[in-house]
């Protein structure tokens, strides 16, 4: 550090904390970070204030904790690393999305209005909020029929997850409190707000989110056949000026600049979202590099300079990733939440007590004694549905499958049969795109899951591609800094910035030839089964689920 | 008792030690049983006289373990039971087959003989001796290319596991044993020879493992084709004088009264197989009502008065079950071993833990977990094919499958679905048969099984019969008393001594209607998933298999 260096600090807030990274501008050194847990957490059984029980699939969060992020999480990072408060230029946002909050025109949450605060509508919808199923497939079932233009361009199904089918959820449910409501905004673009003063909507949740297309959102007459009452939702709740990605929003306020520790006046970023951040922060900021983010579901991220229809994407939208080229985001509704619930639920209690003799945690134990057998010597072969499809089926109603189980099958092969499923649901992705005319020149991979080797040693096989791997750990947070660089006016656009403060390792993971010659056996015995089971061939899933639901009563 | 009662003795030879069990003719009354376990046990690693490593599949005994057993447990029997062993009047076995072993002339195994005493093929092929494989694959082939006639009477497919498989091995690994093997006898038959010093072979195992038709074995000219030194096999090492079920094969010897305590001239049954004479002890000897002998798998025996082809059945043999009647045997090669598979290999400890807690065995726990909820509610389906199918598809090649998984799914539940699974499985059998024109009047349930009760439910709601159980803990050595007190002359025929002396509780279970309505609509799934993968529509359980041989080279 020299006396002139200057940084940036980035915060990602995620589902049940928010965390502050102090960044040098000049390269993207990571300084020094710090967490701060929302007070609140996720309300998913009771509203805090009231202990109301709430339904299931609902999930809530008190906005006020976002603000304690901010003023407790900024000014420990600046500390811990130690750099003089004077020196920061900048600051960034990401957030979870879609998570929208109802909001009067000062931008007051309802839920901190006295009158509202006992209401679990006047709260923030979390993304994981699923209760507004019903209404999205109302919203879907009626685009179809009407073939709105702005369906294509999300694969054909718009998720209850999105603004829309939790803003009719909050016009059906809690009329009141939508009455009051004069901005339903997305929570990335309320901490904006609360950072420089303005409201801005941000160019990606408007349009992955809040179905903006064209400059347009769903019409009038769309909204009033799905309820009178919504017919203004859009232009009255929604509607908003749009900030392109790593644009000034504004200055830090006074107050912000109080909570923070920062000086007044710096650059505030427009608001973005974690996986969409994380692009810049592993430098793929050009058409063609596909970033997976690897979690507990994944998110794949690739910017193309044309608009196509990619079947099953998640979303494309103008300037979505990076200004100036269109987003395609796909998705894997489960991977890491798979092995996770496998581990839970089917992994005998001699394994665990194996992994802690070997000092080594109970996926890291399944992985090594999976791994140690070639390609196919499980006999087993999986389909990754046990959270439903995103891409590239689009259907919620497919379930899981194992198949070639034997009486010597091994709780650990079925565990690398489950990884190597959605490995196979990675290539159907990266074949699709191409299919569509955006190859995958290069596959990024960034997020949790890269601390398993031998799984991302299995996406390249299977690939048949190397993988490219983050050089951060902190990808959502390093994305927000680089994008404060460039609203700060350090850069003159976020490519640039990315290319100094981003870090990648090529070609980290390359296909073991053997290997990928054995996966692609298996791959096409893998899309066999897909087309089988989701794409006509049988239906027994879909009525499999109609069965519990009618057996559930 | 009183002083004029008379007793039969049934000697049960499992897999690992033999039961006897003294019964009273007049009624059946199971007085005492007394077990011994086999002194060397199955040889499936090393034979115990050198230590010779065995290859795998291999599974030998030896046949001086029986021997013992009509020493030790026989009399230990009549002890518990405080009755006169002058008041015995007869004796009967039953046995696992096929079961062979090489004798000389006059009996002597020659694995007794010092000069192969250390060569393993000199020993009894137990019948979970796999190792024939290879021959029984060429056997199949040869039959199906020729024609055979006899082939069809086994489902169009014979077992490695019978006669004539191990009996090439044993000549194409070890010659110069199978030259000095005057016969190739099943143990059910070896030790009635050392009972009554007369060896007949039963019509059982000489028609279900023998492949004796019509009065004929495989011809000199398939033998031979086969391999030019096995072209007499079946004259000269197999074929002996047939013994009836229940016959008289002779008096009790003067040494074997020794050894039992029992009185010398004594009734000595004909030999008989486990699963087969369990059927008089459930009191099923009318055609029409099919027993299913429920334990690691499952075998299905029924008699009628017609000679038709049942598609996927294990044999039909003339007399095979009760003289007079055809017998016809089905079998499911996965039952129980399946649930003993899944509850070690894919439940946690913590159900280990809960299941302890409760005091009750793991399988008793996740069955009460299981069934709390209704038909459906955990939205699942499997194939019970781990062990292959024998029943009705005749496929080593296939195996298990799972599908409808979430990331709710609980481990009991997949338990659940593999139950209902095997009930689905019987179901299809006995549609088989009945499709077949021998429509199955009465279901007997009988095996370790039945201590399930919920397991046994499912089987009447899926079947939507009612199911009958036996009456009787030890069925095989009831069924052998059984046969014991015919050939003493006590009862004119085996249906004469089963109406007296079996046991058989009517209509145990009944099916529940909406239970058996709901089943109906998951069997339609299940049939639909048997035949994609088990009938042509995906051969990918074949291809996962052999690409599983490749990758462990």
């Amino acid at each position: 550090m020299t006396e002139r260096d200057q940084y940036v600090v980035g915060v990602d807030f995620g589902t049940l904390s928010g965390r502050a990274l102090v960044v040098r501008v000049s390269d993207g050194l990571e300084l020094a970070s710090a967490v701060t847990d929302y007070p609140h957490g996720v309300m998913d059984t009771a509203l805090a204030t009231t202990g109301e029980r709430l339904g299931p699939e609902w999930a809530l969060q008190a906005p006020e904790d976002y603000v304690e992020v901010l003023r407790t999480a900024v000014p420990a990072a600046i500390r811990e690393a130690g750099v003089d408060p004077a020196a920061v230029i900048g600051i960034a946002t990401d957030f979870t999305a879609s998570t929208p909050l109802p909001v009067t025109a000062d931008g007051t949450p309802l839920s901190w209005l006295p009158e509202f605060a006992g209401r679990p509508h006047a709260y923030v919808k979390l993304w994981k909020h699923h209760a507004a199923q019903g209404q999205a497939d109302r919203i879907n079932r009626l685009a179809r029929e009407r073939g709105e233009s702005w369906l294509p361009r999300y694969g054909g199904s718009i998720s209850s997850e999105w603004e829309l089918a939790k803003g009719l959820q909050l016009l059906e449910e809690d009329p009141e409190v939508y009455a009051r409501t004069d901005h339903w905004a997305e929570a990335a673009d309320w901490v904006v707000w609360q950072l420089s003063g303005r409201y801005l909507r941000n160019a990606c949740t408007a349009g992955y989110k809040a179905n903006l297309q064209d400059g347009a959102y769903p019409s009038h007459d769309f909204l009033a056949t799905l309820n009178p009452g919504f017919a203004d939702f859009a232009e009255q709740k929604v509607a908003h000026p749009i900030g392109r990605l790593g644009e000034r929003a504004g200055g830090l306020t006074a107050e912000a600049a109080a909570w923070t520790g920062l000086p007044e006046g710096i650059a505030v970023a427009v608001g973005n979202v974690d996986a969409h951040v994380t692009a810049p922060a592993a430098q793929a900021v050009e058409p063609g590099q596909m970033v997976a983010i690897m979690g507990t579901s994944t998110c794949h991220i690739v910017s193309a300079a044309e608009l196509v229809d990619v079947p099953g994407m998640c979303g494309v939208v103008d300037g979505g990733i990076i200004a100036g080229l269109y987003g395609y985001e796909a998705g894997q509704s489960g991977v890491g939440d798979i092995l996770g619930w496998y581990v839970e639920n089917q992994v005998p209690g001699s394994y665990a007590e194996a992994a802690a003799a070997a000092g080594r945690s109970l996926h890291e134990h399944l992985t090594e004694l999976a791994f140690a057998e070639p390609v196919g010597a499980h006999g087993l072969l999986a389909l990754d549905w046990h959270n439903g499809n995103r891409s590239v089926l689009v259907d919620t109603g497919l379930s899981g499958l194992v198949l070639g189980q034997t009486l010597a099958t091994r709780s650990e092969q079925v565990y690398r049969a489950l990884i190597e499923a959605t490995a196979f649901g990675t290539r159907m992705i990266v074949e699709t795109f191409a299919a569509a005319g955006l190859p995958v020149g290069e596959f990024i991979a960034a997020g949790g899951l890269l601390r398993n080797r031998h799984l991302m040693q299995t996406y390249a096989d299977v690939l048949g591609m190397p993988i490219s791997v983050i050089g951060s750990d902190q990808g959502p947070a390093l994305g927000a800094a680089i994008h404060a660089a460039v609203a700060a006016g350090a850069y003159p656009d976020v490519p640039a910035a990315a290319a100094a403060m981003g870090r990648r390792e090529r070609d980290a993971y390359r296909p073991e030839p053997a290997a990928s010659k054995a996966y692609d056996a298996l791959y096409q015995e893998y899309v066999a089964l897909h087309d089988h089971f989701g794409r006509g061939g049988s239906d027994v899933m879909h009525r499999l689920k109609q069965i519990r639901r009618e057996a559930l009563g």
